[in-house]
């Protein structure tokens, strides 16, 4: 999907507005539509906010037929059918195109659950979350009721929204959706940041298998040239960040026992909240470390 | 094997005392009836060195009678025929008498490619090494020279004997073949000790699976109640200390982010001193934590 | 004053009894003589009970009594006049007879208007204190009514006699009234403790002049060979340890910047409970270090 | 003194030019005139280099007399008779206008001994040191032979020549000669940084008294606003940065002892590399800190 500037969707036809913007909320042009005469806005965020005040201004039925126009998650059988191009961008970005066994019954569990119990979809915001953040939320909203788990869905299409229109629109006023996760490896052996080391990103998974989604090598500033999640939400869920310091301190000679005490350091921790800064660095010697929750 | 005090092998009839200490040398008794004309001795230490030294002054054929006399390590055929008592109880506190296939293979490679070589059995002190150590130390070991080996093997075995001696024998001057591992948990975040975290020690393997080795919760001091290791050599190799701090902090209702930011933290280290004193401390707040190799 | 075994004092005539332990409570034999009755005791913890409880079980008018015979703190007038040889050394503990003029106008200052406004003389059990210490308590209790400062000074007056038993008794159950204050050097970035490294402990004043109560050079364990403070109460206060990591690091030629970016590392930090065992540990590399409170 | 863009003394007259960069070297103008036929120059660095290359192609004699053109440092009757406007601020910027009896009376030992020994004056760039790191800096070469004086001379010389130019001269390519001190709190107690915390740094002495040199208040972010020092060399020497952590931690209701185990924590380390970046985080709960040499 190419990307729109907001100086085009505030100066094209209503026509094209409306259909650059048809599935920013699923299946649902009429909140284009409605928010097409707010033109012209002076950036993204009010773009989105008229969007959104047209769903908060919308009747219960019509609320409803949003929610009812998602897709389930992960279903086969739908994903056959044809999603919207932004469903399945985003189920696949979580993985929900590639679920083992046992994780396709875990979610059609959670489905069909739900389903039976509220007549609605589950709807969360993948892209926010990890396969297993979205089985621990689906336990907490399943004993919720109707009212409560109506207001959810409509809050979580608002995020998943807006991260569409992150995606689909450039201008003045971004969204604050994206949040970063980095690191930083400091020799305090020699005072120095640690340049050379590898790093490797881990997804930790319950239920499936876990998953390495960054890899890279701390420059001479002891930090990765990019960060290790940026640009997008940091999916809630547990995570190990392992630092490859045995070859490090070998090629610099410093003393260390054989086998060396340590090698490959791991640090394992959750992500809570998915648009933060979150910094995990790591202050090591061949013989201790420390690590803590940095901004 | 009962334990026997140096004061019985001190008075007893020499044909006892041979009979008592027949396989602290693998099938060869020669070394405890040279030793016993050394009768009394003042300390386990001194009964010791009395055998050492008897293995150091003979000729070379009998020291490579010695070296013959050893199994093939974790050698099924040998296993069925049967091995000495000491042997049996040693390979098996390492794991040899449940490999994996992968790991029976891997070690009758090494067997077969050191016997070749050599004409002689590759022999190793199993007790101060984890399956992963005596993998590293053949291959270290196999560029050797055979005069090298012989003298490597003599050292083991002078080890192993120790270790033997150590069991059997109750005495003053006991030998120094014990190494401790232990740990220590403080609450930075409160300033105390932290009781009750439940502790796991896991020994890591390359080659096969990894396993659990002790389970332990912390006392009013931090600490464990017995060493995590203690009593015996800590088996050169690498090892996965985990703690479950997330139950912590939340019993005591500290604030955290949800998931917690840490939950069961590990700690991934080497013991390369069987016979120190190693100590893995952890400083821990809910949002930091350090260790370092302590004493 | 000569030490008595709690065997001494059971089986010795009541009199001698009390002319031992007149001056447990200061100026106040009847204490002793009630506890006299008692004999015999078990251990110390017994003995100091049964004191206790003939303070305890005296009417208003007695209580009164032992306040009123009390010196007040630092008064020269009453120094020159004479106290009980107790009274002395424990003034002389915390350095009452040497104040400089400032400190000696501050405590006379409390001790006037201490004795005017509840009209008994101002105690505190100063073993347990440093000067800066007792002006703070000081200020704490003037605010107070009478029946809440009698109720103190009897308590306070309990601390002084146990520490005066337990200076002179000696015998099972001894009272918990020493404290412990003790350090540890860790060298992290060799991995093992830090040995040779030169300690001071000063106590710091707000008031006068801070000055050095213990000196020390770790030992190859890292530790000091007996405790910063021990076999004592720890005086509640403020103290600065300091470090001398510079030579360490320089005898064993780990590279520094010139000048060393840490050289003489000071830790300050407060006691708040004398009775506690309080650890100060230092981890430290010649860029880096931490502390924490041990136990 | 009026600051210069670099295009006006691209353009200007020579004379003009000579005048403006009459002192960049000590009442030397020969130097600027020399440089002047080398305009335009394409930044700050490169009108530097010219002006450098002319002392350096210099003849002995000149060079000499440069040297000879600098006053004493400290010395009363130089400065009563005027010294020039540069000197007299680098002078004052480290305190060399405002000495202890003690402090000028060491200075005038140190300028009289190398005057004596060389027969030039002690030259050292001020600005890149602290009084006790000139006296130190005297003590190390006074011991030198006099052609490694007149080069240490001509070496210092250009670095206040280096920083004469970079105060006055404004355009591209600056001078590297500015360093940096910084801190940062994280209050690892609750994850986050530390705002609102005091900190004061200290420049420390040995010979004469300590001064505070810069206060500032963490902000949301755990730093100070600006830098701690920065837009110049940060001065060779030994410094304390103090926290007040106890208050911070008062003010949020966070349980401590009493008095709280920390309240005021130093940190005490020197600078050795005036040009470079030294960041020295404190990394604090109520029980524990820890700080390291970051960048």
């Amino acid at each position: 999907m190419p990307e729109k500037t907001l100086a085009e969707l505030n100066n094209c036809s209503k026509a094209d507005f409306v259909a650059a913007l048809a599935n920013i909320f699923e299946y649902s042009p009429w909140i284009a539509e409605k928010a097409a005469d707010a033109r012209p806005f002076s950036g993204v965020a009010q773009l989105f906010a008229a969007m959104k005040a047209a769903v908060d201004g919308a009747g219960e039925e019509l609320r409803l037929a949003l929610i009812k126009a998602h897709p389930d998650l992960a279903n086969k059988t739908q994903r056959d059918a044809g999603l919207t191009a932004e469903s399945n961008a985003e189920q696949n970005s979580v993985g929900l195109d590639r679920l083992s066994d046992a994780e396709y019954e875990a979610f059609e569990r959670v489905n069909n659950a739900y389903r039976e119990k509220f007549g609605i979809p589950y709807i969360v915001c993948v892209r926010r979350h990890t396969k297993d953040s979205i089985l621990r939320d689906f336990a907490r909203r399943l004993p919720n009721d109707k009212t409560t788990e109506v207001a959810t869905s409509i809050a979580e299409i608002g995020k998943i929204a807006a991260l569409r229109v992150d995606l689909l629109v450039q201008g003045e006023h971004p969204l604050k959706v994206h949040g970063r996760l980095s690191t930083h490896v400091l020799d305090t052996h020699s005072g120095r940041p640690a340049a050379g080391i590898a790093v490797e990103l881990v997804e930790l998974s319950n239920l499936g298998l876990s998953r390495v989604i960054a890899r890279a090598v701390t420059n001479s500033d002891g930090r990765t040239d990019v960060p290790l999640i940026g640009g997008r939400p940091v999916p809630i869920g547990r995570y190990e960040l392992t630092f490859s310091v045995g070859p490090y301190f070998a090629e610099r000679n410093v003393p260390m026992s054989d086998p060396p005490f340590l090698d490959v350091i791991p640090l394992r921790f959750s992500v809570s909240d998915p648009e933060g800064h979150l910094h995990v660095p790591l202050l090591v010697t061949p013989w201790s470390y420390g690590t803590y929750r940095g901004s």
